[in-house]
């Protein structure tokens, strides 16, 4: 099973642990941490911690890009970006001792049509290669918000789209075999999920878990219990285990995305998960229909 | 006239403005901005705005390494720093709509003795082709506390030694043509000037002014306003002017210092200067022999 994931508007995740960030002090950041991240890449981190094949494509450029690549082989992941003349963001977190995390996202680099092709060539090899797609998050600027549209269009492979807003509602138009939106999304997207266009619609729900509408009925899933913390991570996670398990029974493959999330939300770092967690999750979720 | 500024422990500084920093918060930021900075870099662009002739070398690693070559390139001003490694440290200036900074530093990289053998080589060769050397910032980990006197000792070309703690007193031993540290760094080296080793001392006191010790006397400038601001600009903007003036006489030097130092302190951003302000400043200022 080889999965490939796709980030757009990937990002260089800097990390600095400080006693308490004070309003105009300076603060000296004594360890400094730096990953690659963004939507797609964390769901690529989970597949590799689970032992899968995956490999990680999309967007990168300048020398914040060529660092993204640099970390995620150093990290063991199969990295196929295409190069862009932008330089690829990063997001900063400063994270106090007791925990609260103070967020700068810089704007992401804007993509030219000509770039824009050079990754649709190599997208096609690598899709048609992968066993399923997983398409996740923001499209950068400079990209029409039928990109997805195009990606689901351009390969047999079956195509998991994990996205919000116009790049949700034009994505599933065109057909992918699971949209993964949450509960906000959906609502933004016009409620309906089975309208939406995919096979498929998971739609997570917070500490209240999953549904999924498909033609054959609607099921839900809750975690055995409340875990808060990073939702970003826990929607990674999700679309994590919808790519891994896409040959299992939708009630099954539903609750194994739960028991992942959940297993994913208590952690600060997304693409982490707790492998010991998401095993007890794993048989004490099931999904019912409704 | 040409100038060689040495910045061995250079960053690349980001600045990040928000409406207002709230910790806990996501903060989109939309205009980041990136240019190179370190004590030296500083003193090289306003040598560059001045019209002077300036090279700027140290040590760089890393994508950012690579970044802060560019950045200076693209400003115009020539960058000849040797590899290191390590990856060049950032500093992420948070700036809010009042003006109010909050400040982010990494720890800079380690620097391996082979490392600096390489960079002795290429500065050898730098400074012998200089007018002047200035000697800007603190040492990075893994350099001896004696690495500027090893510096100042490598060239006939005098030096200004811009430095505080265990380098100034280390490297003022060498006997280099300037040494400038403020109030403060004098006082923790000993408090004696001309028991330094340096030719000529000068002591910056903020609005205070300066004085220069030298064998011939001792004189004393100030601003004809306060003005205050960025003081890390205003000493790296002191040390330009003694750089650009070693051929006046000390009185006219150090008038050139204090009016050059005032015009910088007031930009937010350290290396740039009102060139207005200056010439304003430069024919009010004078100095008086104490």
């Amino acid at each position: 099973m080889s999965v490939l994931t796709v980030t757009l508007n990937p990002a260089l995740d800097v990390t600095y642990p400080v006693s308490r960030l004070t309003r105009g002090a300076t603060h000296r950041v004594v360890r400094p941490s730096v990953r690659a991240g963004g939507k797609g890449v964390n769901v690529a981190r989970v597949l590799h911690t689970l032992g899968d094949e995956v490999v990680a494509t999309g967007l990168a450029g300048g020398s914040d890009g060529d660092r993204l690549v640099r970390e995620l082989t150093a990290d063991g992941i199969a990295a196929r970006f295409s190069p862009i003349s932008g330089e690829t963001r990063r997001t900063v977190s400063v994270v106090d001792a007791d925990g609260e995390a103070t967020l700068f996202a810089e704007p992401g680099p804007r993509v030219t049509d000509k770039e824009w092709a050079g990754f649709l060539a190599l997208y096609e090899e690598l899709a048609d290669a992968a066993d399923v797609v997983v398409l996740s998050g923001s499209l950068p600027a400079g990209l029409s918000v039928t990109a997805y549209a195009e990606l689901i269009r351009a390969t047999s492979t079956p195509v998991i789209l994990d996205a919000g807003g116009p790049a949700l509602a034009a994505g599933a138009a065109a057909g992918p075999a699971v949209a993964k939106p949450n509960k906000d999304e959906l609502a933004a997207a016009g409620g309906d999920p089975l309208s939406l266009g995919a096979t498929a619609v998971v739609v997570s729900d917070g500490p209240a878990g999953m549904r999924v509408f498909t033609g054959d009925g609607v099921w839900h899933a809750a975690p055995p219990e409340t875990v808060t913390g990073n939702p970003t991570g826990a929607g990674d996670a999700a679309a994590a285990a919808l790519a891994r398990s896409r040959h299992l029974p939708w009630p099954e493959r539903l609750a194994d995305a739960v028991a992942l999330s959940a297993a994913a939300v208590d952690h600060p770092l997304a693409g982490d998960v707790d492998l010991d967690l998401y095993l007890r999750f794993r048989r004490s979720v099931t999904s019912n229909r409704r």
